[in-house]
């Protein structure tokens, strides 16, 4: 076999021993909280059936699905006939007749070409004329039946509709699996990368919102990641549409109150005409852009504004009442409405949760909402259901960039023991068994190598203690034991080496 | 959107909470050990270019790839035309002509066909000619360039090769990550299943053997599954196929002594002869058969047959140094001997390892060797390793049979609060975050649903205490807490709840 240099498809990672270890620390945190609350980890199959993910992440998410080729000989199986229609083949023919064979007035005598030219022409003729009848958009239709998940959400409404009897409703889950998209890969961007998410669903109750909140804020705590918790609610976005009689542009509106700070009111008015809402409402727009101040400031004017919506009140009351119950958890973060917050605006029907680092500028590292009808399409109606979606990745760029991780998460031995030979090696293999007992991550270099290369092995692996039994200590029954942050060497009895580790 | 009734792909499966912690239970187990001997978690990507993958698995296992389809419109991006080949059209054409045309005696007058039939022939045989020239292998290796991976050795085979300037060599790694395979589903084979594997890698010693198969003793005590390690090494059987003069028959010796318990010395006999190893070296195994007894019964036979083969002799020293470490590592398992043991004869070099469960008729749950030249493919020669891998799936079905799960291994909160009502909510809220705070897995039903079912709730959740906060007990400033497993019911001012729960 020929040598292959290696390579791993683009935009995926290979995690090393440190990357690892970081990782389970940040997953590890996560999954802590998540069962503090008693939320309980389910996991679905890499695939699903194209079924299952298509039509639901938009015509952009279809086409960033991965596809998986069905197994066997699939290309065997293909009715061939299938992919070239019958009528184009007799098109073809008249064509190949009428334009080419009468054309030239070439006669079919035996058929031989006048030139090679003609051959050639033929040729690219019918060649041509078979391509473009080919329908390979069916063929793709025929290979695949799966794909790999795009989140974890689609695959959680499909679960609680497949086990609907077995399951406890309300239903708390937490899932942390990785997910696949044929992005383009860029900085900070992957084609698989992990999601942490949490739902509860068959609930229509604010204090699972609550939960979630307090959870995002017991997080970011435990990984020393200051943060700001942004909030808002769909059902005051429709107010605001309503409010000023355009409810058919609230997507449009919302776009631009996040514009507001960045380009001014005046762009913001002109974009706003250009998507056709009216001079009138774009003229009502002004109080809730002057919307600014403190949480409750900001839902008194609402309040005054979207009196006319009924969609708007309960938004309104809505967040006022989960805002006082966040005032009874004593979160540690900041939480700010934000009335420009609209992540999956078409997706989400209640609250809309959006967490930034304060320290790094990063973009959302974990956001999340309500939705009324997530397992709708599965034919599950009228179960209500809010959840949230750490995003471990930038969680851990955020966390490299402000040196949040802990030295220890170098996962590694704390105790090397020294391999001078064949005999020291055996005496060893009882010490080994001591230290493991006692719980201890041990190691006995494997080879008879130079103390040196022993040495900067456990450097290299960050060990705390190397212990060395050779000739002389085993026969003075002495182990030299070697610190290997302080440098400092003492000698034990072997009765005593798991005390002095420990 | 239609309604679709959910499901997933066939040979995959969804594991809800019960199920998740129990898998848990498993690979924590086996976590803990590999770390307690020092091996550092790694992780690789799903997808492994086809490049790293085909070719690794034998032709069977290339069959049972699963391919990616490329993604964004790979079909437009197809050089359709390098579908058909040019010859291929030129014969089309001269066929069509000759065989069709003149056979007939249709002139291309305009080139109307003389009656229906004749158009449907003309068509029917222009299709077969355009589908037996299509060249859809070609096509295959144009749409998929990825595939998901088979197991964890070749990707870290790929791993090591890649980063080998990054390593610490020797290296010890686990993984434990799903693998996929398109084998035909059936009861306990999966299309996606993990595997929990352990590698030393850059390391002869045969004190990595004695680390592995401690590892091996150590998960299966802690699981309480009472097991057999079998021992065996590929230059023992080497030797033996040296020993009778057959070197090339050693696949066909080997399947002879493993089924020799099955069908006796005669019909094994009758097979080997069949396969064509002569009578001559069929008589010299003979002695072969016979061998049993302890370990160093059967170390001294063999050593006696296999004294003319130099791998023969090797083999025989290996696996005596190796008992000899196991014998002052004192495991609990029984190691046994077992020359007809074979797994992976065309990749193992030296020690070849297989567990069986001894209360459970299951197969292997366990297995592994030594392989000498794992990441040659890739370019990096003489590095040696050995490896061992866990069956989670096969181990969960043992335990399951067993009854070995402890019973605590449904994940689920401690305490639940009762909702009496928004007031009385409100009230937990702050008993919540005490819970929390003392690191007591505690959940709040979210609406105020009657009693009986909260309680039916906590029940199948399996929540030891649930809390009761009515107005009553508010104003009296008593809660009522009732324990879900003694039936008991106690007041308790807020002040002691965290005590009482803990």
């Amino acid at each position: 076999m020929a040598i292959q240099k290696p390579s791993i498809p683009k935009g995926t990672r290979d995690f090393g021993p440190v990357e690892m270890s970081r990782r389970n620390y940040i997953f590890n945190t996560i999954k802590n909280v998540f069962r503090l609350h008693g939320y309980a980890q389910i996991e679905t199959p890499a695939m699903e059936t194209l079924d299952t993910l298509l039509g639901k992440y938009g015509e952009e998410g279809d086409k960033l699905l991965f596809k998986i080729l069905n197994s066997g000989n699939f290309l065997d199986e293909i009715d061939h006939s299938s992919l070239i229609p019958k009528e184009n083949v007799t098109e073809l023919i008249y064509k190949l007749v009428e334009e080419v064979f009468l054309a030239k007035d070439m006669k079919p005598d035996g058929f031989r070409f006048a030139s090679e030219k003609d051959r050639k022409d033929v040729n690219s003729f019918i060649i041509s004329g078979i391509i473009s009848s080919f329908s390979l958009n069916h063929l793709a239709h025929e290979i695949s039946e799966k794909g790999l998940r795009y989140d974890l959400t689609v695959p959680f409404a499909r679960f609680v509709v497949q086990h609907q009897h077995e399951i406890e409703f309300p239903f708390k889950r937490y899932q942390i699996q990785p997910v696949w998209r044929a992005d383009r890969p860029q900085k900070g961007r992957y084609r698989e990368f992990y999601q942490c998410d949490a739902d509860i669903i068959g609930s229509n109750s604010l204090l699972n919102e609550a939960d979630l909140l307090q959870i995002i804020d017991e997080v970011f705590t435990l990984l020393g990641i200051r943060v700001k918790i942004k909030l808002n609610n769909r059902k005051i976005l429709s107010g605001i549409a309503d409010y000023i009689g355009q409810p058919d542009k609230i997507t449009d509106i919302t776009v631009a109150i996040d514009k507001l700070e960045k380009i001014g009111a005046e762009a913001v008015n002109q974009e706003l005409q250009n998507k056709g809402v009216s001079v009138q409402a774009i003229y009502k727009l002004e109080p809730v852009f002057a919307i600014g101040g403190s949480n409750a400031e900001k839902l008194a004017d609402l309040k005054k504004l979207l009196q006319v919506s009924h969609a708007g009140i309960r938004g309104i009351e809505e967040t006022e009442t989960l805002i006082a119950m966040l005032n009874t958890l004593n979160l540690k973060s900041e939480v700010e409405i934000d009335i420009s917050l609209a992540r999956g605006l078409n997706y989400y029907t209640g609250s809309i949760i959006e967490v930034k680092a304060l320290d790094v500028e990063i973009g959302s590292i974990c956001g999340g909402g309500r939705y009324d009808d997530l397992t709708g399409i599965f034919g599950l109606k009228d179960i209500s259901g809010v959840g949230i979606s750490f995003g471990a990745d930038r969680i851990y760029d955020v966390m490299e960039q402000l040196r949040l991780f802990p030295s220890e998460t170098a996962e590694s031995a704390r105790v090397l023991l020294v391999n001078f030979g064949e005999k020291e090696a055996l005496f060893c293999l009882s010490l080994l068994n001591k230290l493991h007992t006692a719980g201890i991550a041990t190691e006995l270099y494997p080879d008879a190598a130079k103390l040196k290369k022993q040495l900067s092995y456990a450097d290299a692996k960050k060990v705390q203690f190397v212990v060395m039994a050779g000739e002389n200590e085993i026969r003075e029954g002495q182990l030299t034991v070697k610190n290997m942050v302080s440098g400092e060497q003492v000698k034990v009895i072997p009765e005593d080496l798991v005390k002095l580790v420990s």
